[in-house]
């Protein structure tokens, strides 16, 4: 089978390599922006890969939205199969992209848009061929990982770990959308529309993200056995929909409390197999390179496990939702809801509130309100055990 | 698609069951040896279900050896697919039943042999199909990481806590092929065959048991921040294949440390993808059911990643695989080789041994000298960290 691949960074670059590990699989042309002279299958001219009839499946590895969109779609539009790692694009155009591709009688697959190099949403697909899925949740980007991690093992702030991950490559310059929670929040629209057959708005799901943690809020957590996880987490409660992403505390003897560096985790919880948890690279040039191949190949072998948004589709409400929150806020703040809280410690600086257990959409809600303030608060979800 | 069920134990209810949540998945029989007449489909005529054309898949949920082996060949000799939870077969049979079904144009399918509920064969094929896998080992048997978990929790005894997992159905009447490693052996085999295709003895496997683990043991780990699992290992290493069984101790920090109760977690090591994990139930009727019920689907929507042995064989060799050793012995052991050990405590009745590094293929040597003493040895590999 020939395919086009879509840019040449680390993902493009990393499928070209495991493309050569797979059987039958010939990579006839690599779009790229300039110098295609570095490599015979390279060419700038996107015209010439849509016009070729031996080009059956396209793997976009450009990421962002434009022109990763107009690419994509002008593939579909060629009766050309995508593949494409692209959380930004599937997470804004999940069912604009899968319903003209059903339009064309081919397939747009995305399985390392959220897990990276792990077989989640593969497996997710799978696993709902006999069983309902209840409920998923996961640490699914390796960045917050890395410095939740090491924010835990060494004691540093947020800043120099963050800077720390800047070097190695594991965080990108600008890191606001894996700290504020974005990335996270994008891959559990994804990971949703699979699992309940729907089609989310990115503002449909509330964040929290990790980007005011401070090593005081990981002292208050290793004093207790606690390890603070960025979580996506969406599930079916009362006939509603549960979606969100916050920073979660979980117990030491949690599976989530032992994923150590940039690793991902991501779990899916079944009527029937019970609790199924895949662990693995969420990024990386090979992981990503050799899951965007690994999509190739399913497309050669008719591997199909496609499913769509219902018509009659449940809405997110995350009322229902209810448990504990950890609260680190200045000692003077004004206005704070006391009556929501349990229990109560201070440093000098800081109050660290334990809530009683409130609903998901109160707790944002709260969040918010104090988000904007020079001292804004940090706020976490309590996993019990 | 119409399959007929052998067995209606544990894992044939649960099929039956699981086959209700799967589309176009007809249950014709249920062969069972007694009262025919609970439900319309079962009989105690297999002649009936191999002689009628509409059955395409038999899934074979006896268990044992024998009568599976003759049925499984029987259907496979009718131009039936086989799907079979049996790691008993498997484990024995595994080249002669692939290739059976190779010349009779159907194939046999055995994912939830190694893992039940958790799609880790299926995943380990498709990894394969653009990826060299180097390694793999993991926690397979749900009975001994209960035992295990439930000794590291309580510090109860091991015939305490195995009269309460025969209790609670976590043990059977007979639990020495859990106990004393053989089942893990078993999937070991199978994953192996899988892994590295090839098609291995289960006596080219050594094995240690937890039957002779003791509460001294546990509390000598517990207060080294140390937990012990029973690991199936395979991997490649200088040409040759390492693959053993046996009791290891990882640092708190693992992901095997968390695997609690009786789940199940399983590893793979590749070229390009790095670390994948997979946790689960390796057990139970509605895990292992739905397992069995994937298989047909992926018979029925022609999901084939079907691989087999190759002709120039890698033999086990465990002399390359080498790490440090736990071992606890009676303080009046005779002969013992003292220059192996790094460390060493002592109890008024035993001795607490750290070795250097040493072979596996040394090791289990050493453990075969002491094992019928009426004080034999415990050993556990120990994880470096």
């Amino acid at each position: 089978m020939k395919i086009a691949i879509l840019g040449y960074g680390t993902v493009g670059s990393g499928a070209l390599e495991a493309a050569g590990h797979a059987d039958d699989i010939e990579v006839k042309y690599i779009l790229v922006r300039h110098d295609p002279e570095r490599i015979p299958s390279m060419t700038e001219d996107y015209g010439l890969i849509l016009a070729d009839e031996e080009i059956e499946v396209v793997a976009e590895c450009i990421g962002g939205i434009h022109p990763a969109y107009e690419y994509v779609k002008a593939a579909l539009e060629h009766g050309k199969h995508v593949v494409t790692p692209n959380k930004n694009l599937i997470s804004a155009y999940y069912e604009d992209l899968t319903s003209l591709a059903g339009k064309n009688g081919v397939s747009i697959r995305f399985t390392s848009s959220a897990g990276g190099g792990i077989p989640w949403l593969f497996n997710l697909r799978r696993a709902k061929r006999c069983d309902d899925i209840t409920e998923i949740f996961g640490i699914v980007n390796g960045t917050c990982n890395y410095i939740l991690d090491s924010m835990h093992r060494d004691g540093s702030s947020f800043d120099d770990i963050l800077g720390k991950a800047q070097e190695l490559g594991y965080a990108e310059a600008d890191p606001s959308s894996d700290i504020e929670g974005t990335d996270t929040m994008r891959k559990c629209v994804i990971s949703s529309d699979i699992a309940f057959d729907t089609a989310l708005d990115e503002e449909d799901i509330p964040v929290l993200g990790i980007d005011t943690i401070t090593a005081e809020d990981i002292s208050f957590f290793n004093a207790r056995g606690w390890t603070c996880k960025l979580m996506m987490n969406a599930g079916l409660s009362d006939g509603k929909l549960c979606a969100y992403v916050e920073p979660t505390v979980f117990d030491s003897s949690a599976l989530e409390s032992n994923v150590s560096a940039n690793n991902n985790m991501i779990t899916l919880i079944g009527s029937n197999i019970g609790r199924l948890s895949f662990f693995g690279q969420g990024a990386g040039m090979m992981p990503t390179g050799t899951s965007v191949i690994q999509d190739v190949i399913d497309i050669r072998d008719s591997i199909n496990f496609e499913s769509g948004a219902d018509e009659d589709r449940i809405e997110v409400d995350n009322s229902t939702a209810v448990h504990r929150y950890y609260i680190r806020i200045g000692r003077d703040v004004n206005g704070f809801p006391f009556d929501l809280i349990e229990d109560q410690t201070e440093s000098h600086k800081a109050l660290f509130l334990i809530t009683k257990p409130i609903s998901v959409s109160e707790a944002h809600m709260l969040a918010k309100e104090y988000a904007d303030t020079d001292k804004p608060l940090f706020m976490a979800g309590i996993k019990e055990s």
